[in-house]
């Protein structure tokens, strides 16, 4: 089987699937932490190269205070659990801003824990407008954009895996996205199950890169 | 209905249409000039205010030559169709490239056809690095990526339309595309039926629009 070999993630639907449950939107959250560790360790097992987690956005930040102080928090958590494994940790996204939780801040240069391995990446405030205005610094005109952006250090996305239904990508690193295939997975990220990930990569294995050519 | 006000076409699978009919590849290309007029009429029936359709790409320049004159040919003959049709047409793409097909030089300053209405891009020898990199240029660093770009005269997409079963954006539009609904169509271009394009409006309206917030 050809495995993809950076993998992105976007964990949506967990406000609605906290209402589905008769809880308030927020507690939908950390929920979403478990199924983050246990995916990281399906694609560790799988030999995926790189990952990245769809934390939260410039744009989430827009949500009600209780949302907000749910969505940071779950990310806080979910970046210490990756900490405690093997992986080459970088959270990234608008560390100026006080909507950047502090507790992260010392994880905005990669560092390898355990033995290292795979590259893990956590956006976190992140923002395609943030991240696109780098270009605008540039000095050199020749045509590679990927040197240009905020986001340089993160690689071309070969597939991203979407849960809870949506068809968009909602800003997730449009230069890295620009080739991916995206697989939407109906389910809400907190019923995340093994098999999403098997039926995604199964999926992949039969799609056709070309690239654009 | 909520009809989208701007939707983008990704008319693809004309080479495997070709190809399961037993003709060459390259014989695709002219057959989808006709669902291209047709399509573009259900926009106009239906209250559609904007439609860009991906004609090729810089990428899509690597291929033989054979394919390559089929479809910049096929290109030419569809917006010289529009042309005769109530329009606000563009040809957008990077025209300092021989690759660009001269005869689609008049058409690159979005001019009115007949009595005008909806605008019409259309993205000939188009590179999403080509429009990017006009980001470079910019003098000023204030937030706004859309005016800084080459295609700033195509404004947000709605409703992305791809056939031919393909789930990736493939260099289209980048910027404008960041919080578009994205539908696929199993069906190969050339094989274009109405309810195709009524399905996906029918999918659309059921989509809940956050724009990322």
């Amino acid at each position: 089987m050809r495995i993809p070999e950076h993998i992105g993630i976007i964990p949506d639907g967990n406000r609605r699937w906290a209402e589905s449950k008769g809880m308030s939107k927020e507690k939908g959250y950390m929920i979403g932490t478990g199924p983050g560790l246990e995916l990281f360790k399906l694609c560790q097992q799988s030999g995926v190269k790189e990952l990245t987690y769809y934390g939260f956005t410039v744009d989430n930040t827009k949500r009600p205070a209780e949302q907000r102080k749910a969505f940071s928090g779950a990310c806080i958590h979910a970046v210490e659990m990756l900490s405690k494994e093997d992986a080459d940790l970088l959270v990234i996204g608008n560390s100026d801003s006080p909507m950047f939780p502090e507790e992260l801040l010392p994880y905005t240069i990669r560092k390898t824990f355990g033995t290292g391995g795979m590259k893990v990446n956590f956006l976190v405030n992140y923002g395609w407008e943030w991240d696109l205005n780098y270009l605008k610094m540039a000095k050199n005109t020749k045509k590679n954009i990927n040197d240009y952006i905020k986001s340089k250090d993160i690689s071309r996305v070969d597939l991203i895996i979407r849960w809870g239904g949506r068809r968009r990508l909602s800003g997730f690193l449009p230069v890295q996205s620009i080739y991916s295939d995206f697989y939407v997975i109906d389910d809400y990220w907190p019923d995340f199950k093994p098999e999403h990930f098997w039926n995604a990569l199964e999926w992949y294995d039969h799609q056709d890169i070309t690239l654009g050519g």
